[in-house]
């Protein structure tokens, strides 16, 4: 049996005091998201296709909303209802293993994960016959120490758990793996009066049934308190900036475009609405390119530009709701490509009246072909080879960030043509190092 | 271990009476590579990496060549003397068994196979722990069927094998997988005075020691007499065409240039270079555009299809002659845009004094974005998709032999830029129809 077909037990049925929320903790919304659907997306992301979501306080207003998450994402969710949930997060755990005959994962409802971590956890325990806990041996990056329950590790096996451990070797992370056998340790923690979810942890490591495997992936926060929350939408944000990501975008367009999609992101706007958005502006820039008043040149070059930053929020409200698809990042690839041949066209159009028409025409061909060929030199060379060309600094020259940035640039110089000739030449120049570049990969 | 991993034996000691080439029948030529190099190298392309020869009938020659194949080709092979050949292929085999001591496969040098029938072989018997041997149940394919050999089976086991057999159910391909238990039975065929290979086909055939499997793949000929060769050759250049060819690749281009790929398969030129010659083409109609004359025009459009048709050459060579290779099919793409660029951006400048700036300018804009920009949608969908889009009719109107011959038509009636409007629209067209059509795939 696969991994991904176990299913993951959301412990949502606490109280959630610390939060202060005014309202129950998987409610609670986190870009765009509640907690509940953030966690269950993420797991679905990593494969996960059955979810259970144990439910206790404010029962009715949880149920309400996972019918909600149902019906919106198309999940197979069934809720488990906890009656004893006040007296601690072992009975939640207690009644999953009560309901369930196969292994599992548990979650916590207010547990924000890097999906990598999910993905690989579910890798990892793929053939685990012992229970497992996610642990991480990167202390440093725990927000609230203080808080966390630490791990003390025999071997693989953990050894002891708690808050007050003084002497540990990793945090728990909040997302475990179970096997129906735990049920005697669970029901043994509740029995003797203890009924947290660590008491059961404890009973399993005495037996040496509980392994801590160390989870792999950028981050994870405990997000029960506002604080803890702010501190999961930085965490959250920052990760949507990429390695590849270039110069322009890196240190001007993604400041920005960050800025938006926190706000757009709580707006039913869609990320494909997004790209046609920026691909209209891009469009609106093009018609005023035709215009040679300054006026009209400055604000085809602002509009340019903001249709740069915009392009990027496509993207980060797709990965930030889950809303990611091959067919959005195909037609925002291709839409991108007719807005840089748009403005080119009729930039070279425009300065043809000044510059002589064989000047503009040959600058128009060489920055269209350009702009398309070094996108396309390397989607080709990721079909033929199987693998992306790695990335090179010179590279960035040939990015949508920096020719579109350019050419903003140019129109408030007033050099719209000679900015296109040069960010022009600048891409025949990638593509050619490309080639010189790939020649040598195997 | 994997089945790639072991080698493949090729026999070549026979003196190939029938053929009458006036040479040992390894050496003979076709298509650019001798028998036994195509043998050897249609083995490679299936993954397999090692190799041994046995020798016979003029050894001295053939040993040179093995020499040359190994040098040229970088290929892990060996030689395996066989002093009793003239007895029959049987000792050959035998030769192999008392030389090897893991399984390996066996092919005849003179046997020209479909790569895929190699390919799928070495899978199919990957785990097989019986010896085996690749039939054919299309016995309407068989050329020559009063020469080949026939297999009777018994469920999945042959149970009988001879030319003469009556009664049937398939025909022996002339691949082979043997285990090194196999050196019994071929011992005995040895000793019996029968030293066939066939007879010692029929002693492990008593036994229930060896398998028929069917092979898979469009085609296979035992090429052991100067007509066979003649029809391995038609076999080999038909391979060649496409299936997702164009309409004018399928019924115009293709004809010419494997007309073409034949003689030049025979010289040294490699696929780059036929690339680059198809490019320079290119460049060349592309300049005599520039000019307005009938005469120049005319001439422009017949280069520009040349081009086209020698564009094809590059990969049949390729194909023929074992030399694909991920870097020459991805300058071959990109060049091709460039070219396609290049008469594009000629034809829309110079008619531009003719019908006025920004008729000619909105052509070419299309015209070049619209070339480029079928492909790369194509192959953004690949990658988003991880798949091909299913073809379509109406995508061959946004194919390169399509729009070529479109210009090319379109110059020798004398309305290039007539031409360049209806085929830069029609790949507007494919575009927005791929978008429709990919936006149902999954």
């Amino acid at each position: 049996m696969k991994a991904e077909s176990f299913p993951a037990v959301i412990l949502a049925a606490g109280a959630g005091r610390r939060m202060k929320a005014g309202m129950p903790k998987p409610l609670v919304k986190l870009l765009g998201l509640t907690l509940l659907e953030r966690t269950i997306m993420g797991c679905r992301e990593a494969g996960i296709e059955k979810f259970y979501v144990v439910v206790g306080y404010e029962k009715e207003k949880v149920i309400k909303h996972v019918e909600e998450i149902r019906k919106k994402h198309g999940v197979d969710v069934e809720v488990i209802e906890n009656k004893n949930w006040k007296k601690g997060n072992g009975t939640s755990v207690l009644a999953a293993l009560q309901h369930l005959s196969t292994p599992f994962f548990v979650l916590m409802c207010d547990h924000i994960f890097d999906v990598e971590i999910i993905k690989n956890f579910v890798k990892d325990v793929a053939k685990e016959k012992h229970c497992v806990l996610g642990i991480d041996k990167k202390i440093e990056r725990v927000h609230d120490i203080d808080e966390a329950t630490k791990v003390k590790l025999r071997g693989k096996f953990i050894e002891d758990i708690g808050k007050e451990l003084k002497n540990f070797d990793a945090v728990d992370t909040g997302i475990f793996f179970f096997h129906p056998y735990a049920k005697e340790a669970m029901k043994k923690a509740v029995e003797e009066g203890d009924a947290s979810l660590i008491q059961g942890v404890k009973n399993l490591a005495r037996e040496k049934k509980i392994k801590g495997i160390e989870v792999k992936g950028e981050y994870w926060i405990d997000a029960d308190t506002q604080e803890n929350l702010r501190v999961a939408e930085n965490l959250l944000l920052k990760s949507l900036i990429k390695p590849q990501d270039g110069v322009i975008s890196k240190y001007i367009n993604r400041k920005i475009s960050l800025l938006i999609s926190k706000r757009l992101c709580n707006t039913p706007i869609t990320p494909n609405a997004i790209s046609f958005i920026s691909f209209l502006l891009s469009i609106i820039a093009a018609f005023l390119f035709l215009m040679t008043d300054y006026i009209y040149l400055a604000l085809a070059g602002i509009i340019t530009q903001a249709s740069s930053v915009i392009d990027g929020c496509d993207g980060e409200i797709a990965r930030l709701k889950f809303q990611s698809s091959p067919f959005g990042a195909w037609l925002d690839t291709v839409l991108d490509r007719y807005a840089d041949v748009a403005i080119a066209g009729t930039i070279s159009y425009t300065y043809s009246s000044i510059y002589g028409n064989a000047v503009a025409w040959i600058i128009g061909v060489l920055a269209i072909s350009g702009f398309i060929l070094s996108s396309y030199s390397r989607k080709e060379y990721v079909i033929r080879y199987g693998k992306e060309l790695p990335t090179n600094k010179i590279e960035y020259f040939g990015r949508r960030d920096f020719r579109l940035f350019i050419i903003f640039i140019g129109a408030i110089l007033a050099y719209p043509l000679e900015a296109l000739a040069v960010t022009a030449t600048l891409h025949h120049i990638v593509i050619i190092a490309l080639f010189f570049k790939g020649r040598n990969c195997r």
